[in-house]
């Protein structure tokens, strides 16, 4: 199957990433939308927004629909999968666990999860710290595993795992029901505290003990941004950007709460657009140049 | 009269303006809003926008309208008068041609009119060059004046010199009928092109000879803003701002078209709204200080 090449692959459908699909679609470029929840969860939570000029005591929920059918009603392609790392190169490849794309540009607008990392995670990324069952389960056939979730997508990662691994230890650190279980994978109610380990991982340290495991998957809402996309200057905890909101890697840009406070609703939008006409541009430089 | 004194004054009242004025109102600052014409007239003339996420295909006169409302209903103090000189200091003094007012802190939110100055425009500032009759007329009694005006509020402007001057000469670079004047106001169709003198102005020369005047009165939809606020640092022909949209001096900060391009409404409502967070940060690290 001859992929298709996107111009822009979006990461991340908050209004950032809404707003730059919407722009991009209107100059007429082919737009990868990749947005893998229900848009952006967290103003979805917000019970009233009054200070996006236009649309005065809109409901969080109210706002993200009426962002996200306007966008739509443009056409940009989106794609429902999480996209767990992105490759640079004369194109940039997108992996998800279902499948890869490539695009000419990419703008992150990844929003912010409150995010610290796990002690030692960093170190063992890739020696048994891993962020997707799909792409690493079979590393771990018949090894013991520890599975930390922060949604229920976690869940199918575990039943997968489960079928694989001989132990695997389900870490679920959201609340909601969890569905039936294979007898392998055991739900622990701990707080994962550190990874440790000599050259591999060797130990899940929790606040009630430790899990002897061979590997730690982690399902975050969404993955620290560094991790998904190597070489990313940050500045502090943000991506950092300039004016045009250009990140340190030509032809990756940044918008929204990706790129820092104040983690407002109207300067995501304007980041969004900022930098899908940045994109744009570079896309022209660059066609010009070939 | 003891003069309120305003938390933070903002110079224009298109998308940037407004959206500072909304969250600025929402954080229950003292807000005056300087908007001496109708709200965004560039905005105004634009047929239809359909790249403000959320509100799809509105007109750009029902957007301006819609965004208008919307920050009126948090009350800014909105304040009908041209902003002339803006001056630094313990607080700014902010003048027009009808009073002066005090702000602890500046937002320019002033757009951009495609402003080319005429040759000895900025030599002459001064020395025979105003932007304002009403403050500078009386330099100018029993004199020769020309009025170059751009929108039709320059007719009362040359009304008022009339009754001061010996000979005004009117140039409308706008359409529409003119009204009555004064016998010693006389219409010139002619194009201005270049300020002329020695330590004084002693001429404008036209495209179609020269008026022997010894001042000539610019009046412009918006000043050029370096004018307006002497020191202000530009980026070519736009305001140079950081990040969080500070400028050059301590307490002001720059929002909209007038901060460079795209000129577009989401990025002018974003950076409004980063403007008067970083404005109500700069007051709070002021106020500790003090």
């Amino acid at each position: 199957m001859a992929a298709q090449i996107f111009d822009i692959a979006i990461i991340g459908g908050g209004p950032a990433g809404l707003s730059a699909a919407l722009t991009g679609r209107i100059r007429n470029k082919e737009i990868a939308l990749f947005e893998h929840l229900d848009f952006s969860q967290k103003l979805q939570k917000a019970h009233i927004v009054d200070n996006y000029p236009g649309l005065p005591q809109v409901t969080g929920k109210g706002l993200v629909q009426q962002m996200a059918a306007h966008a739509q009603a443009h056409q940009p392609t989106i794609i429902k999968e999480k996209v767990l790392n992105i490759y640079p190169g004369e194109k940039f490849t997108i992996l998800t666990p279902a499948a890869t794309y490539e695009a000419r540009a990419v703008i992150l607008a990844t929003g912010v999860v409150a995010t610290v990392l796990f002690a030692g995670e960093r170190d063992f990324l890739g020696r048994g710290v891993s962020y997707c069952a799909t792409c690493d389960g079979m590393f771990y056939k018949d090894k013991n595993v520890a599975v930390i979730a922060y949604t229920a997508e976690g869940e199918h990662e575990a039943k997968f795992l489960g079928e694989l691994c001989r132990q695997v230890y389900y870490l679920p650190q959201y609340k909601g029901e969890l569905p039936p279980f294979r007898d392998n994978v055991k739900i622990v109610a701990d707080k994962p505290r550190a990874i440790k380990g000599d050259s591999q991982v060797e130990q899940l340290a929790t606040d009630k003990g430790e899990l002897k495991v061979d590997g730690v998957f982690i399902l975050r809402q969404s993955d620290p941004v560094e991790n998904v996309l190597a070489g990313l200057e940050l500045d502090g905890e943000v991506i950092k950007v300039n004016r045009d909101m250009s990140t340190n890697i030509p032809g990756v840009f940044a918008a929204g709460d990706c790129t820092g406070k104040p983690w407002q609703i109207a300067k995501a939008v304007g980041e969004g657009l900022v930098a899908v006409l940045s994109a744009i541009g570079y896309l022209e430089t660059k066609a010009k140049q070939a």
